[in-house]
């Protein structure tokens, strides 16, 4: 008997759409005003689902607040308010698109979770566009 | 040619978390404030997922009105502005938390529905937290 | 140069709607189903709205982050995961209605609020039914 | 790695419900007020789910500007502001309920993707009232 | 002490905006597609606002059991699953824009209402366009 | 007869919020999380309410896809995907909160409507935080 709960949560960035390797018309071409030097942001919404068994003792697959205190930790306090292309590490690099962020999200949390829960995780970049990984 | 077909409903309710062969103290720790012993209640909104082949004559899986008639019977009359822990059977001896309130309604509906679909059932319980559950 | 600012807070409760001064079948009559004496509930969906002048030092019409701890201390702690019936003092004697709710709620934060503030609360009971109270 | 990357659409339309190898009283028996002869209408609202893997020069599954106008001109410009039984060919001699409408999306929007995509396409016909086709 | 309560509807129509007075190529050039002759439609999602003093007998400012009924017998009856410019009696004459739709729903509703209480409708003909008449 | 015609746009934009007349120290404990001098950002989803007499001759108070040009021209043009504080003009020496920006494009979009119609601007920061004014 298998249920997924999920929870939302949220976080505000500013990022721009840029590779280094390309010129900037190549980048322009490609990422049109997403790859303004000057950055623009966006409101982040996130669905984190976990499925698993439910604990007969306490009826939950998980109890929500530990997840709850793993999004905000794990991914809250590392991402909010936060500029992706200079403040956080991973997109030093690599370039922070929403498939991209939903990538990390997904290892962050994985990473906390226990080995017989499942994760996916759903990555709101506008109301419009979304994204979603579950590790696969 | 597999198509979902997905209805929304709703019913509100009052219920409490809480373990019979705990004491207060380790029910509290666990469920926090949803251990309240004076209830407190959310507005559960509901979406019914069926999936089937679409009929030639119809071009329908199934008539929405016959599933609106059974979300209403078997759902929304057996829940909406009750008390879940006093006034619904399966919840006496059972924790009403999100997932056990997801297996009942599924098993619900499951019980009235041709065999040869599938059904899913969502239920947020706020609009934060949100369960699935598809019979696996 | 005046400007509303908005910012929207959610708690969950249990109620029933009851007059003590009817009998059962009066109570039935007007309160229906809402009248149950094991109680239902509601996630209650909250938008507090202070209109003033633009702080020309700010650019706030007032910190939204003292705003936000405002409701928390004077609303969420008071009403959230309560029976409002039974723990909420101002409804021991009055109906807890979505319209007397909504005026306590108006009266709790006025209170808070520097008094060339104006205020306005928005309460939404289900998602289909809300009330708004401007104090006058 | 795969992602799924989502957009929304939207386009209004009006249509009926109706077998013509019926005659009007069985038509009405199953489809209701929807067969009323005049037609109705609805605001459709689309979501397009795209799963590949992601590209690691873009950070792309796709390139959500070119499927903004795969939609635009292979499903909005289609059935925009259109009676559907009247003006679209598929529906001549095909009822369109919701299941037949989200097949045609689906296999229209198929014909311009890369066949290393996978495509899904969630049709709600009203906020109530959805359904999903991921072609199997 | 005045409260506003409020309680959401809907309804599905068919329409076309149309001048008669003017020629095709006017009607194309001021309604553009909403003049397809073919119609196409729309689902209507309403808001109806009543304010007045709270009852302290019921802590209601009307009973919305009474108002749901009002909007389904003088509006969702009259309105749903129609085709305006065909089937409603006042859009013989009268384009259905969403501003005349408004202030007929306004009126059929006023005529029903207490005169102690105050009425506004507010009208979303889509997601992103909606009108609002309060009688002034 | 005055109706108000509403439509909703949205942009995506980054900034910070900083007073340049004070110190770091000041600015942190008065904007928080939003002073980060690499700035963060948001989807900014606008509604632009125009109230005026109905149009006998069209039914409308004004053309909404006139409405959607002035919008596109004065807002979306000039603000979507920009660096609020280093983009444009008036945040040079203005910090662009949520009032400042309502007040912008209040300012903006008045001087392209007529005179006789009334005009209020609505503006989410984010989905939980909003400004609205309307030239008073």
């Amino acid at each position: 008997m298998k249920v997924t709960v999920n929870r939302k949560a949220h976080f505000n960035a500013a990022h721009r759409l840029y590779n280094p390797a390309w010129n900037d018309e190549q980048n322009f071409t490609v990422f049109g005003k997403c790859s303004n030097p000057h950055y623009h942001g966006h409101n982040y919404e996130l669905i984190v689902s976990v499925a698993g068994e439910v604990d007969p003792e306490t009826g939950f697959v998980m109890n929500l607040d530990l997840l709850r205190k793993i999004i905000e930790e794990e991914i809250e306090d590392y991402l909010d308010h936060k500029n992706l292309n200079i403040e956080v590490e991973e997109f030093k690099n690599l370039n922070p698109t929403a498939e991209n962020i939903v990538v990390l999200i997904w290892n962050k949390i994985r990473n906390k979770l226990a080995s017989n829960l499942d994760l996916k995780v759903t990555l709101y970049e506008t109301p419009r566009n979304f994204v979603e990984y579950s590790g696969q």
